[in-house]
C-alpha cells in the first residue's frame, strides 16, 4: 500500500505543478540581482534550437520561468490564441485528455529542471559553490 | 476588479476539473440503473467518427466518463504509453506548457458537456422529463 501511495505521489500532476512553484520560489530567493543574468548566454539552460525567441539571455529565461509560475498558480489560461497549436481536434476526447495530462506533467518536470539549472548558473556567476 | 475575478474563475483549469467532477457525480446520482444504457447507441453523446472504440454503447461512455473522473481526482497519470501522441517534443517548453494547459481546459469542458448530455439521455430513457 505504501509503494502504491509513493507511486501516486510521484505521478501526480498537482504535485508536479507544486514542485515547479517551489523551484521558482527558490530561484527568486537565490537570485537577488537578476540583472547579472543579462547578456549571459542561455544555451546551457535552454535548448536554443527549439526555442529561439526565449534564447536571448538568462535574464529572459528568468522572466519567462516566473511568468509561467504565475499561470500555474492562478490557473488562468490565455484563450486568445488557443488554436495555434491544436492539431488534435479530431482525436478521441479520452485520448486527448490523457495526452494533455501527460504532456503537462512532462513539460512541468522539464521546466522545474530548467529553473534549478538557472539557479545553479546564477550561483556560479556570483562565485558561490553549490 | 470584480470582472477580472469573474474572468479568472471562468478560465481556471482547476475550476474546469472541479466542474467535470461535479457533472460526473450528478450523473452517478441520477443513473441508478446504468445497465439500461447497454446497447443504446452513443452517437448522440459522442462523435463516433473520432472515437470508434468508445462508441460501443452509452454504457461504455458512462464507464469511461467515470474512469476519467478518477484520473482527474487522483491526479494519477498513466506514464506507460506517454509517447503515443507526442508530436511536439521539439517545441519551445513555454509554448508546450500553454498548449497543454489550454488543451486540458478545452477537453475538460467538452467532457463535462458529454457527461451532462449522457445524464439527460438516461432521463429520457427512463421517461423523466428534464
Amino acid at each position: 500500500m505504501q509503494s502504491a501511495d509513493a507511486k501516486f505521489k510521484r505521478n501526480s500532476l498537482f504535485l508536479a505543478l507544486r514542485r515547479y512553484s517551489s523551484a521558482v520560489s527558490e530561484m527568486e530567493q537565490t537570485i537577488l540581482l537578476p540583472s547579472l543574468l543579462r547578456d549571459m548566454p542561455s544555451d546551457e539552460v535552454w535548448d536554443c534550437e527549439a526555442a529561439e525567441e526565449t534564447c536571448k539571455d538568462l535574464f529572459s529565461n528568468y522572466l519567462m520561468l516566473k511568468a509561467i509560475r504565475t499561470t500555474v498558480e492562478s490557473g488562468l489560461i490565455r484563450l486568445d490564441d488557443h488554436k495555434t497549436l491544436e492539431p488534435l481536434l479530431d482525436t478521441d476526447p479520452e485520448a486527448l485528455f490523457h495526452f494533455h495530462v501527460r504532456g503537462l506533467f512532462s513539460v512541468m518536470s522539464d521546466l522545474t529542471k530548467k529553473t534549478q539549472t538557472l539557479t545553479e548558473k546564477y550561483m556560479d556567476i556570483i562565485g558561490i559553490a553549490n
